[in-house]
C-alpha cells in the first residue's frame, strides 16, 4: 500500500472515531490529544488535553451532532505522520435545521505505539 | 518569540503571498511546491511541482480573485514545520457575485534553505 493510501485509509478512520466520540463520549477526547497537542478553535490556541478538555466543556452546549462532508488524508514530513482535513456540518442542542458549516484540520502522529492527535485547527465557515 | 507566535507570523505572510500568486503570476506557483508535495484537490491528488502546475492548469478560467478570511498556524512535528489553516472565498472569471467558499490547509517545510509547501489540500466548502 502506498503512504498516500495509507493515510486516506486511517483519515476515514480517525475522523468517524474522533466525531462519534465528540459526539456521544466528549469526556474520552482528551485521551486522543498528544500532551504538547495545540488545537485552534476559531483563532484562540491552546496545548495539551487538560486545557483542550476545558475548552470543549466551556462551549456550552449539552448536545453536538456532526456530520462528515469529506475527509482528505496525506502523509505529513515525518514517517507516521498524517494530516487529515474534514468538512462537514454541526448542530447543536438540536437545531438540526440550523447547521453550521466547518472545516477542521488534524496532523497525527506516532506515541507509544498509538496515533495521537498533534495538530487541531478548527473553523467554522461562513461567509466573511 | 514562542513557537505558536513564530507559526502565525510566517502563516499570515505566507497566505498573503499565496493567494497573492495564485491571482496574478499563477505561473510562479510551482517554485512554492517541494519536489514531493502533495495536492489534493476536491479529493485528487497529484504529487510534486509539476503535476500540480498541469491541475492548475486544467482547472480552465482565465481569471480568479481570491479574498482571505481566516489564517491559524501551529508549528508542525519537526523544527521548521508549520501547519497553515486558511478560509476564504474565491471569485472566477469576473463572477465577483457568485464566490465560492473554499478552506485549504499546507504544511510548509525548511528545504535547501528555503521554505516550501510539503502538504497542501484544498476543499470548497458547501452544504453537502
Amino acid at each position: 500500500m502506498d503512504r498516500q493510501t495509507h493515510s486516506s485509509q486511517l483519515g476515514a478512520a480517525f475522523a468517524q472515531h474522533y466525531y462519534s466520540t465528540f459526539d456521544h463520549n466528549i469526556e474520552n477526547l482528551g485521551s486522543l490529544y498528544a500532551d504538547n497537542a495545540f488545537f485552534s478553535f476559531e483563532g484562540n490556541c491552546v496545548i495539551g488535553p487538560v486545557d483542550i478538555m476545558n475548552r470543549f466543556r466551556s462551549m456550552g452546549f449539552s448536545q453536538i451532532i456532526h456530520k462528515i462532508f469529506t475527509v482528505d488524508a496525506q502523509p505529513g514530513p515525518v514517517e507516521g505522520t498524517h494530516i487529515i482535513f474534514v468538512t462537514g456540518q454541526f448542530a447543536i442542542d438540536g437545531e438540526v435545521d440550523k447547521p453550521h458549516l466547518f472545516s477542521e484540520t488534524f496532523q497525527l502522529a506516532q506515541q507509544g505505539g498509538s496515533v495521537v492527535i498533534i495538530n487541531d485547527i478548527f473553523r467554522r465557515v461562513s461567509q466573511g
